[in-house]
Formats: structure tokens, C-alpha cells, sequence
């Protein structure tokens, strides 16, 4: 059962579209009062903001308060969470819904968002029981799929699936926007093109956090793709037609086999 | 008007799907045959193809006859015209239509698929302006918009905005596929996931000949984006945020202010 939705922000604009379209019931802009009557506090700022966020809350939160937040690097955020909130640390509740479009803000809210996503949570060996019951609940009734596993492995998989195709999506529309011709090429692009870079259309600044947050595994990933992609580049350099339809077909065979299309955004 | 249009193929099963979807009004698996009655030949076959089957249908041509064809690069298909058309060379207008799926055959096709979208011709010095004619108005029966530019900005452009796409693509499914975890990566892709390697669904076998038919534009479009990519990774390595944010910025603000959205798919 949910009370009260209390939203704090730094944009009044952001809170009152909040308030206009009944996702918080009170907005304030005082961070720390803010927390004071909550029981359940969820930390979706930016991933740079959300250590100074937790060291804001901490001496605030009342005494059985449970903490959660949903940064796209799951490592990181549990190191700031267990220096910033003492003994309230082993109630917070790292997590992560795996759902989301290229925009941001209350504005790009809508109510499926997360009906049959996953939402990954990382809860430690000392976490709270009864906190991790609580933000699983809170999940389950948006509809989202609760599953749980280590904050390493979560940030490997999530550098793979989501912040190497980031990478991958901006440097590709931002290689061409370097180029002479660029207006022209944009002009041209067919409808795979757009597909293929709605994501370069996500916000720089959340992105470039989030690489940096997973950093690691992000390079892992990154320089994994690099050396695939030069043994294409090699394969075109000699006009190897076996290798690149072999390459290709493994990429067609996995997707077409590992993925289910599914669509439920509005 | 168009009066009788005749399906020559080598797979009956995807005649019959054409002839039962009103694609066509007569199949004919005697490639010959079918041309040789015919105003208009529009040669929309593989590109490793192409040459073999202009080769067959020069002999059978109408001494009127105009000949297009569909293929994603174009020097090439004009050096192949030039070669297997002898006289009939001049009234073969290269064109390509810039729409499709990542599916194929005649169960893929849909009426509107062509609506809004660009369809290039590239004619040359000597290509006889009737046909010219007959060919755009053919495309422009379709919803298309015609435009015309010669074969080498065509392959330039295509290079850029479909064919390494495609590579960056293929690229990135097939770098996870062969990772150990790749079940559990696929399992775990979110929504931006699913739209960014939907073209790797593509045909692998018409991609390989894609690349290689316009293998030199293609190179100087990877070798590009390689590049960039490795400065990326060198912003990461260097926790460069200033870097990383600025080629983000640059990415998003390139595609939001010039591509469109579009959706005329069904």
C-alpha cells in the first residue's frame, strides 16, 4: 500500500509536470525534509549526484527507513551507500530497472514502463531481509520482473547489453556528424538507421556518468568489440566473403534465437 | 498503367506466396521467357547475382525495353549494365529504393514500404531520358520520392548510412554471441537492445555481398568509425568525462536535429 508519493527535485518545472500528471502527490525542493517521514526512500538522481544524495538523506531518514535507488552501475552506488549510511546501510537496496527510453524526466513517464521488464536488485550478505521484501514488492506491483544478483555481475551483463551499445550507437552518429557531407547523409538515412540510433539521442551527461560508474567493464566490453570489428574490417580488406557471412550468420542465428520481440511502450 | 506483371524466380515457393499476396499477376521460373514480352524489367535479385542474370536477359529483351534494378550499390551494377546490355546499355537506369526490413522475400512485402521514402537513380551521361522517365514514374507510383545523383555519392552515402550500420551491428551481436555468458546477455537486453540489432537480423548472405560490392567506400566508412571508437575507449581509460560527454553531445545533437521520425511501417 502506498501512501503519500513524495517527490524531490532540483527543477520545479520537472515537479510540477510531476505533480500535473499524479506521479508524486507533494513536491518539495528540500532534499532532506523531504526524506524525514518516509519509509521507503528511492534515490533516482543521476549516478555523479547519488553520493551527495546519500550523504544528504542519511541523518534524516527515521530509523527503520528503507533505502533503494535505480543507477545503471550497481557497484559503485553500494560502495557510496555503505560509507554515506552507517548503520542504515544494510538497509538499502541497490537496484536497477532494466527499462527506459531515450528521454527523461516526469515527462517521459508512463504507466507500462516497466510491466514485464527486469529489474535487477544486488542485495549483500549483511542487507536487510525485511528492506529487500519491501523493494522487491514495490517492483512487482509495476508489473517489472524482480530478479537478484551480485553487483559485479550485473555491472559485466549491463556493460555488454546496454553501455557498450551506447558507446557503439553515439560513436557511430557521431562519427558521421564529423563528416562534409554530413546533412546529406542524415537526409538519406532509411528507417534502420533511425532504429539503430534512437539511443544516440540519450542524454550525454546521464551516459557519460554511467560509462564512467562501470568503467571497467565497460572497457572490457568495449575493447572486445574493437578487436571483432578489425577482424571484420580484415575480412572486407580481403575480400573474405567466408568470413564476414560467417560472422554475420552468428549474429542473425543468436538474435533471432535469444531474442523475443516484445513492444510495450505507448 | 501497368498491364501484366510477370514474377520470374527461382524458388516457387516464394511465386506462389507473390501470386497469392496480388504481387504479381504471372511467376515464371524460365527467367528468359519472362522477359522477353516485357516494357519494363525490374532485375531485384542478389547482387552476387546480378550480372549472371543481366547477362541472361540481354539476348531476350524488347528492342524497347527498359531495364532497372533494386541493389543496394551502384558502380558496380553500372560496370556489370555496361558490359551484358551491349546496345540495350542506355535505356538501363540503376536505381535503389531506400526502405526495407530486416525480412525478405515476397511475404515481406507490404503496399506503403516505399510511402515517403527516397528511391535514387543514377543515371549516366548516355542514359536515354525516356527511360529515365519510365523507370521514376514507376517509383513514384510507389509514394516514392525520386532523386537523382551519380552512382560514386550514391555508394559514398549508402556506405555511411546503411552498410556500416549493418557491420556496427552484425558487429556487436556477434562479439556477444561468442562470449560464455551470451544466454544470459540476451536474456537480460533491454528494449534499446532489441530496436539497436534488429538489423543484424538481416539477410547475412545479402549483406556479405553488400560490403563487398562497394567494398571501398565501405572500408573508408569502418576505418573511420574504428577510429573514433578508439578514441572513445581512450577517453574512458583516461576518465576523460569532458571527452566522453562532448563526442555524446555531438552524437545527440546531430540525430535530433537532423533525422525526422518516420513510421510507415505496418
Amino acid at each position: 500500500m502506498v501512501g503519500t508519493v513524495v517527490g524531490a527535485g532540483r527543477s520545479q518545472a520537472n515537479l510540477e509536470t510531476a505533480l500535473a500528471r499524479g506521479v508524486i502527490d507533494v513536491a518539495s525542493q528540500d532534499l532532506a525534509a523531504a526524506v524525514s517521514e518516509a519509509d521507503v526512500v528511492v534515490v533516482a538522481t543521476a549516478l555523479a549526484a547519488t553520493e551527495s544524495v546519500l550523504k544528504t538523506i542519511a541523518p534524516q531518514l527515521k530509523p527503520n527507513a528503507v533505502v533503494t535507488d535505480v543507477g545503471s552501475a550497481k557497484a559503485c552506488v553500494q560502495r557510496w551507500a555503505s560509507a554515506a549510511l552507517g548503520n542504515a546501510a544494510t538497509r538499502f537496496v541497490a537496484g536497477h530497472p532494466i527499462a527506459g527510453t531515450e528521454n527523461s524526466g516526469a515527462g517521459a513517464a508512463f504507466a507500462t514502463l516497466y510491466r514485464n521488464h527486469r529489474v535487477v536488485l544486488t542485495p549483500q550478505a549483511d542487507t536487510d531481509r525485511a528492506a529487500l521484501g519491501v523493494v522487491r514488492d514495490m517492483w512487482q506491483h509495476t508489473g517489472a520482473e524482480v530478479v537478484e544478483m551480485d553487483a559485479q555481475t550485473h555491472d559485466k551483463l549491463l556493460a555488454a547489453t546496454s553501455h557498450l551499445p551506447h558507446m557503439v550507437a553515439y560513436n557511430l552518429v557521431e562519427t558521421l556528424a564529423g563528416r562534409g557531407d554530413a546533412a546529406e547523409l542524415f537526409d538519406f538515412a532509411a528507417g534502420g538507421f533511425r532504429d539503430f540510433t534512437r539511443i544516440a539521442s540519450s542524454s550525454p551527461t546521464m551516459w557519460t556518468e554511467i560509462v564512467l560508474a562501470n568503467r571497467e567493464a565497460v572497457l572490457a566490453a568495449c575493447r572486445d568489440y574493437a578487436e571483432h570489428f578489425s577482424e571484420l574490417i580484415n575480412a572486407l580488406e580481403n575480400n573474405n566473403a567466408a568470413a564476414l557471412e560467417q560472422a554475420f550468420s552468428r549474429a542473425k542465428q543468436t538474435r533471432d534465437s535469444c531474442l523475443v520481440p516484445e513492444s510495450n511502450e505507448p
